[in-house]
């Protein structure tokens, strides 16, 4: 049985087989595997794109979608193991996935980070929870480690504009926000940028790193197709340069919820004039949501070498590709 | 690209060619133009027909719905233009525009009047903001200024009782409430039954006067059909001579947020006795929800003369028809 | 027009028959009387298994389910006959049935007891009061009194182990909790493996006996099967005899919210070395949700001879064939 809830269920092989489904998908083609099937997503946390694109994925398919939310119409859920039961929450998480697995035909899950400590949502213990307990395809729609639907719908957006994107330059670049966020959208975009075998710089300021074993990771992933990893700390690094501008917020490292030592760091900020600064095709792409005039001038998202809708497009053609490559496999 | 927010989109044509498409649909056509499309749902406030009646629509018809609630499984949009977002709203309402546009063929709004001033209330500026923003075509679940599905189910009821309903005499009686409740209602009753030729009666307590503009757009409708607007401040106005009774409360003119100056006059609670002076044929509509005993005696509800849920299941045939004319011009 | 809010909706007859259909389901017939159905579930409580089995029933079948929920996106309902309407409560009960019946082709509801007194709870006003006012079929998803679809997919639960279930030994054994919980599963189940024949003693401290209405139906229905009711206040009766243990937590009798006379009984917790003591055979069921180690041990639900997944996956057939029941009667 398959799950997609990080990179390394797909690999490298797996992120271009995918992205050159979600390609035809989005062309016209039809997934036929999704006909019939029921799909259930179970947010831990709230969503816009990630609701509306799998429901989108599921319906344009022939298939159906079952949304519960924890506190939404449905109890909260125990998930510690020898407990007794004997406080407010009055179902077991062994209990919800035993009878959801009898259910759908696949699991969709969205939990989001603990934000206590990297190693502890590198970790992902509550999403791996789930797909150890779960005895249908688990598909990720973020977890604390990893966002892999997000990173392949940014992949295939610049596979869109670059059909060969090995070396291609291109910029991962930190932005303040009013607190701090997760790490899972940057390190899947990282690792899944890297599969395509980009050479990216990841900008951010000192005491912002990713996590050392993603970077290893992505580094080693484009190694093995001509791209590389470097880090920086300097906010301007290679802009010159740079094909695509991936810029996301995230917490500091190591203890993602403590205040960083040097404050936000608000002239991280990026002004509107920024893309003018890029080579005449450079990209500039979100995961959204987004905090206008805090990570970025509004102004900038105007440009339209904006692409940020056409990442929130393709979420639904990846999704479909996944959702066909956890079902073929006889689930 | 086509949008329904107002009666200003369909014109008296439209509307009357609308009424035809959806007597079809009730007599058992299915509209073909809504099979495999997406619509979306956007709540901005509660519902029971209208989320309903939408589902149903397109359910019946082969579509299929995505309903989204603010505060429900979504968080608060930001819709200030060039805000800081620094606060607690996480995503502006353009992005969210901008992302609902590439997953939908069409997106419904809901979105309650500010109940600040009329003025304010029917320059809609929360609904045409979505309407300018959306790249898809918008279709109003009730806005501050005009309820047009709504107006449209309620026309619809009054044809399948009068074929040609030009002259027919017709009185929108205002009645208590327990709080001031927005015009859009009263606005698309009016508005359409005018655009039916009507002879309208506008019966209300002194201040609590429809917006000018609106009588006047609706004196204008209905004299290109033979038919009227009166406004009287009789509560028992020409009750004898009327074919429909159209009961609805609706908030004081002008600032309609202030307490009236008269109180919220109880003694225009219509009795259970009330339909017996009437034409034997005169029918009873209301738009729901009701309030009981407040607005109207609850045994006048039983009268077989009262359409109430003609009216509401008209909801879905009129909604029909609406999005087969939005999507049928080619988006 | 047929509703299915109690066993007695379906005697003895119409559970076997159900069954039988149900377990075509299962083998992979799939119900024609679904195929295009509109199915309104209307949640006045909170739900995961019955919330996602219905959509599950309906969606394999080709059906629509529209979910609404009291509170979440919907207003509070009134429900009090010849009531005021002047305070929070915007859209009464009566209306909201009339809105409803013209837009599903059924109604579900849940309800749960007031837990007052058995009496009001067996009497179950409410559910009934939905019963009378809707113009379509209704079905219940648990009111006060009964949880029928539980009850029938219990009882399909033992016939896939029993094909002949007449005077099979079954235990229906009470277990604490941390509150009094309805009497609804445990009136089903009995009420359902008496129409089997089943040879049933429910096991219960003193105080916590199921109303006697109740025990007296089971009976008759039992007898004229070959089977019977026993009534025992020990934890341990009969426990090697038995090839159904069905353990259920519920409240006092009588006056089932008040504390019981003698606490709750913690002695009555289910230990993990429970179904050593029973047949080689012998089921262990629940309906779930379920508080572990305050019921059971947790160590138990991993036996294979637990088959409460069973139990939960049956709601979907057992649902498709109530439903077509409810439809194939003309409605």
């Amino acid at each position: 049985m398959r799950h997609l809830t990080r990179f390394a269920d797909l690999g490298a092989d797996g992120v271009e087989r995918l992205i050159g489904r979600a390609l035809s998908f989005k062309s016209g083609c039809i997934p036929d595997a999704l006909r019939g099937r029921i799909l259930i997503l179970l947010f831990l946390a709230p969503s816009l794109r990630t609701r509306v694109s799998f429901q989108v994925a599921m319906a344009r398919a022939g298939g159906s979608t079952i949304v519960l939310e924890a506190g939404g119409g449905m109890w909260p859920l125990e998930t510690r193991v020898g407990v007794v039961m004997d406080q407010d929450r009055i179902e077991h998480i062994e209990e919800a996935l035993g009878t959801l697995s009898r259910y759908g035909d696949a699991l969709a899950v969205r939990v989001f980070a603990a934000l206590e400590s990297d190693a502890l949502d590198l970790a992902d213990p509550f999403l791996n929870r789930i797909r150890a307990g779960a005895g249908i395809p688990v598909i990720s729609m973020e977890s604390a480690a990893e966002h892999p639907c997000q990173g392949l719908a940014d992949a295939m957006t610049i596979r869109e504009h670059h059909p060969d994107s090995r070396q291609l330059p291109v910029l991962l670049r930190w932005v303040p926000h009013v607190k701090p966020l997760p790490k899972a959208v940057p390190n899947s975009f990282l690792l899944t940028a890297a599969a395509l075998g980009c050479r990216i710089t990841v900008s951010a300021p000192l005491g912002f790193e990713l996590p050392a074993s993603v970077i290893g990771a992505a580094r080693t992933l484009a190694a093995a197709r001509g791209g590389g990893v470097t880090e920086s700390a300097d906010p301007d690094c290679g802009l010159e340069g740079q094909q695509v501008l991936y810029i996301k917020s995230w917490g500091p490292s190591g203890d993602p919820g403590k205040p960083p030592p040097s404050g936000w760091h608000p002239d991280w900020r990026i002004g509107s004039d920024w893309l003018e600064r890029t080579p005449a095709q450079a990209l500039l792409l979100h995961c959204l949501p987004l905090r206008r005039n805090v990570e970025i001038e509004e102004a900038a998202l105007r440009n339209p070498r904006c692409r940020i809708f056409d990442q929130a497009e393709n979420r639904i053609y990846v999704q479909q590709a996944a959702l066909e490559w956890l079902w073929e496999s006889g689930t």
